[in-house]
């Protein structure tokens, strides 16, 4: 078995180290006594002397009395991947299939807490959500590694749930339809609560977890995680072909239908017919949402990470919605 | 008056830190005594006591025995600009203008030496040049700062020399045309050989950079840094509205007109027609450039860095192409 792993603060307070789950009753964390600098110390420790971590001892708090942080520090790189599940594709107007894996980045400051609000930024006006399964690796990917099921979990130590908040309307009215500004703003990763470490045994759990997310209470995105078109072994191998991989960088798996963007025809046709008049582009992209609601302040997204069998929970976000000040 | 900086290495050992140019030979290098862990902690140092980097009384070695690193350490982010000279808009079927900031990031594994070899990527047959002055930060700059020409130096640590390596074909042909992958590669950012250390008072000498890029003897793009569009104060105010920018990092300021890619109708109409299909769009791409010869093995760019008076001489990228093995 692995272990579920916390990072919070308490008033005035640096930040903190936990575990929670197994022998930990619900509503409690077990404070762990070392100030690990980064994720990346805290899993070199566990996974060098697992037996070190028990929870036997320790002081409890109650969850309700700290704020929780993002269970990885900002000190990394983070890859994701986009159009990775069939149901997404088709919400998006691509025909489903296998073709060219979708890769681009975020800057580390998007990530935020579990609990943290989303700030939307002025003037955006599509603002979307998109749950996804996030991997942490536990040691630097060399150039070349060829990654497959047997050695996956040489290189992932963790997984945690992200959120890849996405300002449509900043990604495809973005100069040659650049993402960085529609992905990159601050609060546009939820990282969390719970970092799980893995048991080198657990591999398969990784394609047995489900993922959902709730809008206001509604049901908007629920899928299992072995509905990923580019198998997380496949997307790590075409990374170290090109790029360096660390440990503690994350990759976010991409998300499954049920964002908000509708990507009819009108939308198409916006993009591509005012592909180099920025402004305009963004223009009829907005006017083809219309009547599509998207994120509002008050707004309140629930997302939640479970084992598909429902048994085993890895934790849940808490977000609302506001304007920058 | 600042400080020209190199970072090198001899045969076997490690990284060491020196100061070229002044009082020292052209040939030679004036070696630093100092270990620096990265070129933050150098900044660091002599921005807090510039008196104590004097080369009298450093040991002297050639620049032929060393092998010369580029003298940013990986441990940073890569922030670039796109169509940020009007020559360069124009020849990539842009009407030229100030429209949007066009921002995007490439990951620090891309960072080589400045005279390494530029490997194109198996696969790739469209590979391009981009010539760009680096802005380097010597501190954080915190969320929402307002710069401008007045505090830009308080800010703005130093520059140095980099191209911007780009894979057309995979920019081009990747899904949602991101361009991770096409400006990611490893050996994409060549950078340096000089990291110039600004004093307070040279902030107008930004905008009196002269680029200069040769391929195989061949002058391709020569342009004087005052024809930025987006300045160095703007596109800073405008990261610093969304996302954090941390001392070290640099900022790649975009590249001016002189690029292989030719975006005539052709290229336009082959992306725009085939935007969901990746496959058939990167096809029709490289159909389009056939009649274009893009660098190919053996080929040698030389990129130089000078005042616009060409006084003085900010350094010398010499590389060559070769193919992945």
């Amino acid at each position: 078995m692995g272990i579920s792993i916390v990072r919070f603060q308490q008033p005035d307070q640096p930040g903190q180290w936990g575990i929670v789950g197994g022998s930990v009753a619900q509503d409690q964390i077990a404070v762990l006594t070392s100030a690990y600098a980064s994720h990346r110390e805290l899993m070199d420790a566990w996974f060098s002397n697992p037996g070190e971590f028990t929870a036997d001892g320790l002081t409890r708090i109650t969850v309700k009395e700290v704020n929780l942080l993002a269970p990885v520090t900002r000190d990394i790189q983070i890859f994701c991947q986009g159009l990775n599940y069939a149901s997404h594709q088709e919400e998006g107007g691509i025909k489903a299939g296998k073709g060219e894996n979708l890769i681009f980045s975020k800057p580390p400051s998007t990530i935020c807490g579990p609990d943290d609000d989303i700030i939307r930024p002025t003037g955006c006006e599509l603002l979307d959500y998109e749950i996804e399964l996030a991997l942490v690796l536990k040691r630097d990917l060399p150039a070349d590694t060829r990654v497959d099921s047997g050695n996956l979990l040489d290189y992932v130590g963790a997984f945690t749930l992200a959120n890849d908040v996405s300002a449509r309307d900043f990604m495809f009215g973005a100069p040659m339809l650049q993402w960085f500004k529609g992905k990159g703003q601050r609060t546009f990763c939820p990282t969390g609560p719970i970092l799980y470490l893995l048991d080198p045994g657990e591999a398969a759990l990784l394609s047995n977890l489900q993922l959902t997310l709730r809008l206001n209470g509604d049901v908007r995105q629920d899928a299992a995680t072995d509905q990923l078109i580019f198998k997380p072994e496949e997307t790590l191998t075409e990374l170290a072909a090109f790029t360096d991989v660390n440990k503690g960088d994350m990759l976010l798996t991409g998300t499954p239908g049920g964002v908000i963007l509708n990507a009819n025809r009108k939308v198409g046709m916006a993009i591509l017919l005012n592909f180099t008049n920025d402004r305009k582009r963004r223009e009829k992209l907005v006017k083809s949402q219309q009547s599509v609601r998207y994120l509002q302040p008050g707004d309140r997204l629930t997302l939640s990470l479970k084992s598909t069998d429902g048994l085993r929970d890895f934790g849940t976000q808490n977000n609302e919605v506001r304007d920058a000040t």
